[in-house]
């Protein structure tokens, strides 16, 4: 069913190598190129359940297109260890985020062209504008594809770090795809969706409950990276008239749920969604599950809230990701001994934390040892509900 | 009630100075001392807890000698977080466990003897065997205590690091007490209780539902470092003919779940626990909610089993802390891409972790990301059921 | 002679406080206002001794203005060790480089306007433009003091991370300076300064004996929070037809040397070097030493170079940061054991690293133990040279 | 010339193995087995280099018995870096401690006999007393290779750490060697040996300057687990009355500076002395460099002197390792602003530490960045000076 490619991405002080694994689906007829990876975070492991899940799902399936499967997409990151817990989010020698390593592959207008190797997108609109829909996909790509074929070259000649070299193998991975996931997880989270605001209608068909629209910036994360240059494309070509060209494109980041944690059973209930979804998009013949999730929340990024420590201390979560909270409900009580003096009353040393508005907590920080500004919670606010379709 | 003092404990590269919080709660009449401190290992929280709980409970309640309670007992352990999370068992510059830098204050014979400040046990026993059982444990305190400051003095003279001095500073804290209680967690546990083989009968009125039985030897530890001179004192007097002098204290490590977890509801039974056992010992004056657990399940540390993992991967433990297990029953599946070659069926990337023998796991590891070797999970096996006192 | 005064800046677990000090100078006259910090990268120690070497000269010295030093400015920074080493750079729980998360206080321009708090430079000069030198300057840094004010009142309701309180805390302090240094080092590193490129002149006085000219971008650092206000204003200014304003405020990252060290002997030159431009600047009277760089070497950001490690292994360097290199000279030789099989010749097992162009290194990595991507060294290239001042 | 050989060593979480190269000299004669290995602490490198330099040596140098090289003898260690650094001493997950973790292969007496692995030295003294000594030492590593073999049974069996089945497959690899080199560096070091008490003669053809001579414990270093079955078994014959064997079989410590360097110069002499060593063994067929040092220090174990940080701050060392300290002499100025105070001057910011004794320190903590308790030195006293062999 699937071939297996190892591409390597490190080279470790003693020597030894490390590399990602590509699993990869080729259908009986054409169609879609879809690219999903896991674990760029190391610490968020149930990405990698998942595409179990999924390479289940796909042994008696009828594929149209193709299916690239990355697990365990950052080896440097997934093997960094402390006590029991992997410090996965950073590269511990250069600070890397390594979501936030991808390179920007393309710029939307001559006057931010920073790089050689970019992709002048409304040079390439100009260029291409006359083109019909299938040509001009298929022409972006490739231009798309060149543009990181030859940044790949100059850090062949230059040099660059793990990191960046990691990230544009990735890109140059899914750069020709149709439809790319990059699974993740929270510290401690209930499963939602980044979803760019151009793709708000395609995003309901994956069967996450909650949504975080986001607009069009580059911070070096894959879905950015990935959806950026057509989302431009788009704002180009309107701009020079062509205001019906809509995005051939999806990207979205997944969150399943908490660091640290492998869950099968529940890789086969994610594994469902996507397999919904990519029905929907055609790649799949199959006749999916029900979709678990009949009411979506969604709210914009500028609505989603951060809840910061007011002290230091030790909280008791009395809140939970998922659950909606009202203004004022507690989400947390802080025991502080620091300010229990001789005599007071122990209940002193207790401090409440409350929902500075209504809204849904899509994340917690896993520890209840804090100190004044640890991150608390991150939640929806201003929340919008919307039906999912059946 | 209680008074509060501040310890000095740490001065840190920017001169600022740690300390350690001591409540002491003094009776009004003459009785045991207890001593129980929490947080030791910096991620294990909830002895924090139960230590508010239990002074919320002694609000109210009449009692006999001296409650001292230590929270937040190694402020630099608990304060040194990665991600999330509490890297606290370790100092992370001098890899010292901070369990284990407890010092030894006495030695059982004379041919052990290795320090100067050490007291010498069957040299004691000797002059002091005629003495009645209450002189004989006052003038044994008194001598433990002239030995740890006496050690104590050698240090400030000398120097030392941090956590020989933390421990030290906490022993002489804890060095007149008749009950010494060190509240500890595991990494993803359920409530257990370390206890000395002589002080089986006592230890069954915390309510605490597992009891690993230890025998007499000192590795560090503070429950350890309490006890082993009394039950040396106790085999010396043996050996001098005086067979029924039955020892005086309780010294337990008291494991209350997982780390990283404040849960202050559980932390009220588990206070509750502790009340119980402190009525049966005479320090409280009350009426104790009924006990939990009306059968404990016990093993001898030798029967104790670690379970390590057979290969590097992502678990997903289908096992629980304190759920009785059967010879053969799934511990967890491991998902092990590394061996799924081209064209193989995805679930040979499963590997399945059996338990070994009966038995009851105690502990496991807090993270699916595991490598070959990794201490999956303790496990009591040979387990005895004992029936818990009304 | 000083006052001194800590600000409370973080908030531990535990509860305990970190401050930072704040040692002022105030002088007999007026005069500009000088802002020193060192130690926002907690592993980057010697700033805190050439504080304490000026402190020294400053016991004996005339002082026009006000001198405000403040060491150790990231105590929680400067406490992380592991090993024997300073995880400074990073906030190991965020991963927030802590010379990337300060705020900026204004935009160029309305299109740009970001946040509520921002002051509109462009704005402020069609407003203010009328107003003469000392007028303008003092006008300006009351209205930088505005947003920063209205920012920290935010903060403190919203709440805010560790690094951002502190950068603010740390912006606040200087927001009405003349003149702001920022003391860092290298990894391992030789003496060298980031210069604006309009304080080009004003930065020869420091004694300093490599340049880096860097352009206004703000990516988060205190000498680019300073500074770009002062510069968007003077572009401000000469769109609206005051072109011959200059900028009365100097800002620049001092690098001295390496991490992890302090030396108190070179603390005092480097104290010399700041005397010498403090009493160019008059804020000083007094006779200086005689400079210790003739010659001065420069270049544009642009041109430094970054040398990656080519493989994995250990590397035995041969170049020496501030030691010229031609291109082609070694700069090390990489250990890689890896590739040596049966029978070769030992030999087979070294790689030779190479200078890729002529130029001066500033720094290089701090051990010899590389992966592949490492940053082995950053050096200057088209070095060009400047005769520094008498 | 050599075969080389890897053995896997660790499976990591994404399925990667590590492993440990091993080269192989086999002699045209029968002649001692030598076993070296270096990078056991993953932050200690020279000992590669120095590997390195031996294996160009024996290109052509004509060998007598067999020798066997293991550089990198611990992946997961060394490759394990946090900022520039390698966290090369401790597991970041369990703990422990690399050089502490070799199995006791023996016990010297029936009734410590704790494992049933363990070879019984007084019942193998007892059964083998009359063989002549070659027999008797080839029997005697026949039945510590049968010990070790039959834990490594039981640890396939049973599971266990990386730790101890890394360094249980080293043992296995060193268990018929008759001479065993551990190659480590200190923090901030200079060159020194461990030595055995038993073998002070033969030590001093290895060319290192410093000797700290160590008694007969064993507390899981790699020395001390090759050597305590010989001394154990030399002291078993004495008590059954052959008092004139001596031990055929030498391992020591070598210790080679300072960790995180790599230097091929340095490695050259250091490997010199190997080889003149080697040629007094009758390894090596050849014709060494002079001796670099004609007298060598050594002190006992028990006179090696640790100095402690009296306080947290930033202490500039004016002592180097490896040069004589007269008692008084400082040591380092700690910079401490923490006591410093408005109007005080600024000199009473500086602590001065002094050397307690005469001595020679070996090494430095490798940062000026301390805490109180930090070990800033460890120092020889009671220095005795012995004219090392021509």
């Amino acid at each position: 069913m699937f071939t297996r490619e190892d591409i390597e991405v490190a080279e470790l002080v003693t020597g030894h190598s490390l590399s990602i694994p590509v699993f990869r689906y080729r259908g009986s007829a054409a169609g879609p190129k879809v690219h999903i990876q896991a674990g760029v975070h190391g610490a968020e492991l149930q990405g990698n359940a998942v595409i179990f899940a999924l390479m289940q799902l796909l042994e008696n399936t009828t594929i149209r297109g193709e299916i690239v499967l990355v697990p365990h997409a950052n080896p440097l990151g997934e093997n960094y260890k402390f006590g029991d817990y992997t410090y996965g989010r950073f590269d511990p020698v250069t600070g890397d985020n390594w979501n936030r390593a991808y390179w920007q592959s393309s710029c939307a207008s001559k006057n931010e062209r920073k790089e050689a190797s970019q992709l002048d997108i409304s040079d390439f609109a100009q260029r291409h504008q006359e083109l019909d829909d299938n040509e001009l996909g298929a022409t972006f790509k490739r231009a798309l594809a060149d543009a990181i074929q030859a940044k790949r070259k100059a850090m062949q000649e230059k040099g660059g770090t793990y990191a960046n070299n990691l990230c544009l193998q990735l890109q140059a991975l899914a750069v020709d795809a149709d439809i790319v996931l990059d699974l993740h997880t929270a510290a401690n989270g209930t499963r939602y969706l980044y979803v760019p605001a151009y793709a708000t209608a395609s995003a309901l068909h994956l069967d996450m409950p909650h949504h975080l629209i986001i607009p069009k910036e580059f911070a070096g994360a894959m879905d950015e990276a990935s959806f950026c240059p057509w989302w431009d494309l788009q704002l180009a070509l309107a701009e020079l008239g062509r205001k019906d060209w809509t995005i051939p494109f999806d990207a979205f980041t997944v969150e399943l749920g908490s660091q640290e944690t492998i869950d099968l059973t529940a890789a086969k209930a994610d594994a469902a969604g996507n397999f919904r979804y990519l029905c929907h998009k055609g790649v799949l013949a199959g006749d999916p599950d029900p979709a678990r999730h009949s009411t979506i929340f969604r709210c914009h990024l500028s609505e989603y809230l951060t809840v910061f420590a007011p002290c230091g201390g030790l909280i008791d979560f009395q809140s939970q990701p998922g659950r909606h909270l009202r203004k004022g409900d507690t989400i947390g009580t802080i025991l502080r001994f620091h300010g229990l003096k001789t005599g007071m009353n122990p209940k002193e040393a207790l401090v409440t934390v409350s929902a500075p508005r209504d809204g849904i907590p899509l994340l917690q920080f896993d520890s209840s040892a804090i100190t004044r500004g640890t991150q608390l919670m991150q939640m929806m606010t201003n929340v919008q509900e919307v039906a999912a379709p059946r």
